[in-house]
């Protein structure tokens, strides 16, 4: 099995694609065409299987957040499962799962998503330190992405804040650096798209590292100025867009309206790297 | 319903206990006795009730790591669901998920563990700021502890880096004091036992907020010592202790150790009070 980063460059280049469609399906969202007269959990599943259908062809992964599934309750898991299950095996899978604790809990939490959900990458929370990141980093076949700079309002309370003479963010950017020349290749970074400054400065601190970058889109973030800061020839990037592609149309023409976004959004991403 | 402190402040003075039992039900260790001829979510399930029963006596919570049901599978969340249903309504139940995602996101993990679940507290890593702590504050009976300063040796990669004058965790433990003053009752702090000076030093940063403290036994926390930094008249301390009790006998008598475990904990625990 390829590692992670070289897998990950295959698959973008073989699909011409840096998106990543997140699958955040909100129950108060759902079309209403699919919860008529049918369980939520199920609703959410077919919601999942239509959407993948419809974006696969666009895209090069999926990430799955799994608040909008543990909220399904002990369906949650199964609904997780079967919708893991329906993503092209050609595709990469994201547990945007943020998990953060130590060894022993780490280990399990690798397993859970790594060996029996079979995702190929996680999110790490990393305010614990080594100890918990470092049993995500122990699969050669798969990555943790972890937390730098988030794009949500709460980003300043601590990532921004300066640390000598520089943020938070830039000292975890810089230890996720130090643990991938350890572990290469197993190791990436969530930078959210709403700084191109940031994400700019990130990218010259680990100009091999991939990234996954939230908050395109719904959030504010612009794809060419986001590909133009952190897409290098050495430095990949994982573009994840989620309410513009699920939430396209409310009606029962969802699937088609997010087949429509997403190849739109690819598109976008595609040219701004032929400037 | 009273608010989270004032029920905490009554069950610790009923049951005279300040201890609480952190179901960690390693795979690897649960007893032959229960693990010959059963599948693992049902030994799992059979340990962690006859734990409940044999400890929940000397105890005021217990804090269920979800590392440990998550591994598990599909199954994983029944057992979690028994398990909680299995301990007192008088003891306080805490979902130790540590938890952290932006807005919506952190809504559903609440929505999860808060009403599906029914616990009474979480854990929440503080990495992405307030709007990712906030939702879990919003339940007036329930609480979030937020990860201050853990026990484990990756608390010295960021929580102990100095952002001016002081360590990232006061930082931290400083904007919960300001979540408590704007939200009263419902936010606390983990703090861990291994630093009976660091202990001390947040303690005097937030007098009123209760502290979840790991920690004690296994990883080397004094009891003593924990107590006479942290528990004050206006301070509660929830002392957690996992593998002490846990897996004080790997033979068949092992919930008769953890009750002998537990009770010499919870008074060792009450006698440093006594000084």
């Amino acid at each position: 099995m390829p590692d992670f980063s070289t897998r990950l460059a295959r698959i973008q280049a073989d699909h011409s694609s840096v998106l990543c469609v997140g699958l955040d399906p909100d129950p108060a969202r759902l079309p209403t065409s699919l919860t008529k007269g049918a369980a939520l959990p199920d609703a959410t599943l077919a919601f999942n299987r239509a959407i993948i259908e419809a974006t696969a062809p666009y895209a090069c992964a999926f990430k799955l957040n799994f608040a909008f599934f543990e909220v399904l309750g002990r369906e949650g898991w199964r609904v997780l499962e079967e919708t893991i299950h329906a993503i092209p095996d050609d595709l990469i899978v994201i547990a945007d799962a943020k998990r953060g604790d130590i060894g022993n809990s780490a280990r399990f939490y690798a397993t859970s998503v790594f060996e029996h959900l079979n995702c190929d990458a996680i999110t790490v929370a990393p305010y614990m330190g080594t100890d918990a990141v470092r049993p995500f980093l122990a699969y050669p076949d798969k990555a943790a992405f972890i937390l730098g700079r988030t794009s949500n309002p709460g980003s300043a309370d601590f990532q921004e804040r300066m640390l000598g003479d520089k943020p938070l963010y830039l000292h975890v950017a810089e230890r996720v650096a130090a643990w991938d020349r350890e572990m290469p290749g197993m190791a990436g970074l969530v930078v959210g798209a709403t700084s191109p400054e940031a994400l700019a400065t990130i990218r010259a601190t680990c100009p091999t590292l991939p990234f996954l970058i939230p908050g395109v889109g719904a959030q504010g973030g612009d794809p060419r100025a986001v590909m133009q800061a952190a897409c290098t020839p050495n430095g990949a990037v994982i573009i994840n867009s989620s309410r513009q592609i699920l939430y396209a149309s409310p009606g029962p023409d969802f699937a088609s309206a997010a087949e429509q976004a997403a190849a739109s959004l690819r598109q976008q991403l595609f040219q701004a790297l032929q400037r």
